[in-house]
């Protein structure tokens, strides 16, 4: 994978990475496509609504269709018709989440399916065979992702767990070939709670590794918004210029600029597929519930804005009247809008940064988003 | 409306109404779309599947959203922004299904709402007010379904009471004007069981009354497909040549064909829809649940001769795994698929009358469609 920035404006950067499955520009978010489908829209429209790398899981791609299907197929790409880059998550933060379930050892992770409660064991070796079979564009390393609140000593020998993890899923990573007929690049995580110093011992033992990217990981775990953006400024100014930096999990609109001011590069969430599953829209004048009765007879768009289809097509009249009767076209319009808007929210601060103007049109923006959606009819 | 028949073959006809909003090529097939949305697929995606009219229910909309936003919105077309013909059922059939919950009379039926249970009167005036409210292309009278088996004296006594119920339709119709830029045809509906002479009673009163397109109620309502048959050849012998002929609610591939040979021009089916929705896929071979795991590692397309946008795109394999998944793009690409082969059935359907050859291809596409899938992988 190649990485370019091409503007600077303070600490924020754009660029373009560039792999086998063609070229994504940064600041770029990443649909979430947990199961091999972006929840509630179909892959054409992924390209419609402006995405160029979607994210998947190897731990839920490994339980089902299981790692044979995948290889059968050729690859996840082909699997799921999605001929553009996609990066997969290692499954820990999955594994992790199944807290009763699973046991950490210094071999790796063992845990209980949570479909069928059959026994799996993860090591960093396994996780880097199973992307390998899910030949996705970029590969995570297994990571543990701590709790927060987290206590020094946890995070301390947490972190270290995941480096030894790291080092071996590097190894693994180049004693393997893709199995495809695309390149793959391996990213490491950088743990560490919310301590300065063991983030900054994270990021010199990845960095002194070497890998393709790096993402910041254990964050947006429930610690205040003002640590996260510390935590992100940190490992943002130790992780090396010429490498992508990935803050994975994050998030609302205002984090994500936030981030990307402080250097950040790339960006997964489920917040727009799923609020926009629960009747939540994003709109450039504030976010809103559409099954409010102030919409019943409001024929406005979405947002007047906007250019996706369901902004283009319907009514905030009839999509309330979808979700009021629960047919699935109101989640379906609901997630193209919601990723349409992240989509546009990467492209304006794109062109902000290039234009080194991105401080005063964040606080434009985020003031704009920040309203009170008001009534039209 | 104006509707002409092009080509005939035996009692098998092709042709073309013209409504305000376009024309629609018959045989057709409506996707039905009761509240206001034909279920898991797009509107720019009815029109991609080949579909010129769709159907909607009056009793539903009535309900949800309501007259008054319809007619604020400036009618259905404009809510669900679909500008093809819409045909509405006038509501008489889902009312009746409400058996513990409706009262019929002279006057018309009461009736609880399946949501609420509050109480509403539906009379052959207010039925047409709704449908003006709708502003549906094809406007549907009032009638009273009967069940089966029907015992003799009630199918003569509910057909009659719905020929007075056409009339009082007709009566109001005639006394108001469409609400909306567009004109607006009213359908008269033949009741009267698997009685031949209750039948044709009716068909000769609702001819006498002179209306725009006529349907064939009450049947698939649990008669054996024989039954059916009689009562269509019936019917569509005894209806006048220059008007459409409308059978409610069939239904199979091989209904719909055995019907287009009597002499029907138009039909409506939740089963295409639904029974994507249950994982159930039609195809030029044959039916199939894509569940089954014959599908796992089956990567050819669900109907390889099928240029839908889930056939060009997507395998079995993948589909089977959306489902599993439970995944909303699995019940999305079903709908699609299965709606496309309707549509491509019934332009099959014209193209055979067109050439003169419709019994010969309705005996081989049958025999084709009753098929077992074979395995490919």
């Amino acid at each position: 994978m190649e990485f370019k920035v091409s503007h600077t404006d303070g600490t924020a950067r754009t660029g373009t990475a560039m792999t086998d499955h063609g070229s994504f520009q940064t600041p770029a978010f990443m649909p979430v496509g947990t199961q091999g489908t972006v929840k509630a829209i179909e892959q054409r429209e992924i390209v419609e609504i402006g995405a160029e790398i979607i994210l998947s899981n190897a731990y839920h791609l490994y339980l089902r269709p299981g790692t044979d299907i995948l290889e059968q197929a050729g690859g996840l790409h082909r699997f799921m018709s999605w001929d553009k880059p996609i990066l997969t998550d290692s499954g820990g933060y999955q594994v992790f989440s199944l807290s009763d379930l699973r046991t950490i050892e210094e071999e790796g992770v063992q845990f209980r399916s949570h479909l069928d409660g059959s026994l799996h064991r993860f090591t960093p070796e396994r996780v880097v065979d199973i992307q390998r079979s899910i030949g996705s564009d970029i590969v995570m390393a297994l990571d543990e992702c701590a709790p927060y609140p987290c206590d020094r000593e946890y995070a301390v020998s947490s972190n270290a767990l995941t480096l030894r993890w790291a080092e071996r899923c590097k190894k693994r990573f180049s004693a393997t070939i893709p199995l495809y007929s695309h390149q793959q690049a391996l990213f490491g995580i950088v743990q560490g709670s919310v301590y300065p110093d063991i983030r900054e011992y994270a990021t010199k033992v990845l960095t002194d590794l070497d890998f393709e990217g790096y993402a910041i990981g254990g964050l947006a775990v429930g610690e205040p918004a003002e640590e996260m953006y510390e935590v992100v400024s940190l490992c943002a100014e130790l992780l090396p210029n010429d490498k992508p930096r990935y803050l994975m999990g994050v998030g609302t609109p205002e984090n994500l600029l936030e981030a990307i001011e402080r250097g950040v590069d790339m960006f997964d969430c489920v917040l727009p597929t799923r609020n926009g599953r629960n009747a939540m829209l994003f709109t450039r004048n504030g976010s809103f519930n559409i099954t409010n009765a102030q919409f019943k007879a409001d024929f406005t768009p979405i947002d007047p804005e906007c250019e996706c289809y369901a902004c283009r097509t319907f009514t905030r009249a009839y999509l309330r009247h979808l979700f009021q009767v629960k047919e699935i076209l109101g989640l379906h319009l609901a997630t193209i809008h919601n990723l349409h808007f992240y989509q546009w929210l990467m492209r304006q601060a794109r062109e902000a940064i290039t234009s080194e103007s991105f401080s005063q049109w964040k606080q434009q923006i985020l003031s704009s988003l920040r309203q009170e959606v008001p009534i039209y009819s």
